[in-house]
């Protein structure tokens, strides 16, 4: 029989239906053919990017040329921008403003990878970094709220560029999702005095059945509520609300934490597209007790038609026990 | 410049970023080769689906044999079934119930149409007029809180089955992005004591810009705030809180400008893959001065990445204006 089970961060309810598909294995993804073509993120076509906002580099290298690791550059073809004044106002019944803040993109590698998989842990540790560097750097302009790490691995997955990267969007607003998760854990947290997300760690770790990986400061599991086969939330034990307060010996751990959790999704499902989401606090606002900064890892393994995108509710045909299985490498239900 | 638009019903916000495309036309969809195949929704294959619910049909012809004009079915692989008990329960810090609810087929035509748009308008009155009728029908049972109606046309928006049909998936719970809904317009119907869709309407006939269809007692309109490239929302005039409390002769006048919408829009993107969703209230709920039914229709042009996801915020590269202007037949910007 299926299961409805109520995601406690969002509030969003999800339909676990697994008797609709056989096996986990049924989402292996078929790759298409192999992209080819200029890569305008590859080391040598510095070039080809507006000019660098920041890289770290080898001692000697000269700014927009090769030399680096990482490298953050704008988006060729921003959403936002600094320059605009937002100029809030009233149109009628509606709200609008100018499209300010920032778009910002941080090439993880010099090499061509596809995923953070590919890539050495002591290098996705300086991917982290940057973003981290950026994030803080953003920070210090109080006109700009929030600031969405992501990325987008894959065609099906909305990735124009094959190249590693993350995408940066700095908002002037903070995104509803990101008030919904705020609200739902600061509700908690005014009712029982504790993190949500720190509860939730705690009975994940104690019942087992969904964790994907438990590793020093980390712990990675399919959330009870996953909206698609195979989500993964990657979490920081330790309570923190921002991802920019991350100490370095943090961003090791997680570097290995994270290339782990992306091969065994990787792994099982035959490399799929995925989406990979961080979410933090608002760039304006402190620590605070009840929320937890975390990454969400969305393989598209399913489509997302009419019942989704009108009720915001999510048939899921893999159980998330099932998927912590398959992706901790023991054998498919 | 690109605009950051908040949507009032449901507080998102989107960013409208026109110079990222250069023409409506750039959306129009490139259509698959037609699929084959046999469809067991066409006439003569009545056997091929579950025993039939409701269905109009020609006086002295046989329930599940032919003769009809409009067939409700249960889904062959339901998600949810009226048989569970909900035993709604607490798993630790997470919420669960069994999947009790229901899941059908209004087959809309016992022709093999893809589209609403190639029904004639009495065909889609009585599609409608199912639509009710089954809405009507599980309202008796009290422990169903929510039908949601909707359509997957195109394989690209989720659908499996070509032959043009409703899905009814009825709930124990309200979905989220209609508690959403609700919530918003409760808001402001407390502070302004108006129906924020009828003021919407009424904002929307004043300054005509997004207006794709204004007739009898309906209007079609590009959302202010639309997620997507030629977002359509189709709202009687009159306040109404209940889809299922529609008359004979609305009907007959929503199917009249159904159609109209759909062709505009199919005409103008060469047929896109849609969804197709009605909004209405909670089954058990009377009605209310504050919510109004809507159908919002989803041509499903532009991939959905990490942003989206993570964010619930949206980019449109196609202002409004310039769609409904593009669907007025106007030539595109």
């Amino acid at each position: 029989m299926s299961e409805l089970r109520k995601d406690p961060v969002s509030g969003r309810w999800v339909i676990i239906a697994p008797e609709r598909a056989t096996r986990p294995a049924d989402f292996q993804f078929q790759p298409p053919s192999a992209r080819a073509g200029f890569c305008p993120f590859c080391e040598g076509n510095e070039d080809k990017t507006p000019p660098e906002i920041a890289a770290f580099r080898a001692g000697g290298s000269r700014a927009n040329g090769p030399g680096w690791r990482v490298r953050a550059v704008p988006n060729k073809f921003p959403v936002l921008r600094v320059e605009a004044s937002p100029d809030n106002r009233g149109v009628g019944t509606y709200d609008c403003m100018n499209g300010l803040g920032a778009h910002e993109i941080i090439v993880n590698n010099p090499r061509h990878c596809v995923s953070l998989s590919e890539m050495e842990p002591a290098e996705i540790e300086e991917a982290l970094w940057m973003c981290r560097e950026r994030l803080t750097d953003l920070k210090r302009d109080s006109r700009l709220t929030y600031g969405l790490l992501f990325q987008n691995v894959g065609a099906e997955a909305g990735s124009t560029l094959e190249h590693s990267h993350f995408q940066l969007i700095v908002l002037p607003v903070v995104p509803i999702a990101v008030e919904r998760e705020l609200d739902g854990a600061a509700r908690f947290h005014g009712y029982r005095g504790r993190c949500l997300f720190c509860d939730l760690i705690r009975q994940e770790l104690a019942d087992c059945a969904r964790i994907v990986d438990d590793e020093g400061n980390f712990v990675v599991f399919a959330p009870y509520a996953s909206r698609f086969p195979f989500e993964m939330w990657i979490l920081p034990k330790m309570h923190a609300s921002h991802f920019e307060d991350m100490t370095r010996i943090q961003a090791e751990e997680l570097s290995h934490v994270l290339r782990k959790a992306l091969r065994s999704m990787e792994t099982a499902l035959r490399r799929p597209p995925y989406n990979l989401v961080v979410h933090t606090m608002p760039l304006n606002q402190g620590n605070v007790p009840h929320y937890h900064w975390h990454i969400e890892v969305l393989p598209r393994v399913i489509e997302v038609a009419g019942f989704e995108w009108g009720a915001d509710f999510y048939i899921n045909p893999v159980a998330p026990e099932s998927a912590a299985a398959f992706m901790r490498g023991e054998s498919g239900e």
